[in-house]
């Protein structure tokens, strides 16, 4: 069944975690697991320091700087193949620098942002088109 | 820290369960969860009859038609960010139709494809390139 799309914001509000989809000129696809703070209808993705990383110019940003086109998927696996579901955003994304308000709903989100200097820079993700479907009725 | 490539294939083949995107030519680019199961180097992702759907003509279908290159993301996420980990496989995919050895490994993996008629078609997705990454040593 299709879900509301008042509940898609509500399940990808509470999850804060999904997969991020951006194009790669060579390979097509580049996928990577990402957290993240809803703010209205963006989707706030930090580029932190906390997770252990090579670079902060990370080729998720370098993808989006070529093509701001981009997809989140935030979803839920089980054995159980009735309790399946899962919210698809389509949209697009652009770094920008850590606003104040974007930083406070980073930390309320994941006590791991709470600390100064853990969010170097952010992709804001502006939603054009939400998408979600559940195998049952929760 | 990265994972060799024979630790990153132990974890796709139990994992059994990822993200798949694939480029859409508006959209940019589209994510979908997948089941599958691994065969050497290959993965086969199920069209299957089991999870309510509107059409077999999967828009994931359409999308490989146009631009065979695609991602899988099979991760592990954790409220404990020390234990994180992910591994993307980027390569190609094509529709093929199931080979009696792909459904005998899909079956094996997923009891719900034990069942005669539950895989439709599937993806045969190669795999060009491996890439895993853990926060810390498991």
């Amino acid at each position: 069944m299709d879900l509301p799309e008042v509940v898609c914001w509500e399940r990808v509000a509470l999850a804060a975690h999904g997969v991020l989809g951006t194009r790669h000129p060579d390979r097509g696809v580049d996928l990577v697991p990402v957290v993240f703070a809803v703010d209205g209808h963006q989707v706030i993705i930090p580029v932190d320091t906390v997770k252990p990383k090579r670079t902060l110019r990370l080729q998720r940003l370098e993808n989006l700087m070529s093509d701001p086109r981009c997809s989140l998927l935030v979803e839920h696996f089980d054995e159980d193949w009735s309790r399946l579901w899962w919210v698809r955003l389509s949209g697009r994304g652009a770094e920008r620098p850590p606003s104040p308000t974007h930083l406070t709903r980073l930390a309320e989100q994941h006590t791991q942002y709470a600390q100064a200097g853990a969010v170097a820079s952010t992709i804001v993700f502006t939603a054009d088109a939400v998408t979600g479907w559940a195998a049952s009725v929760a």
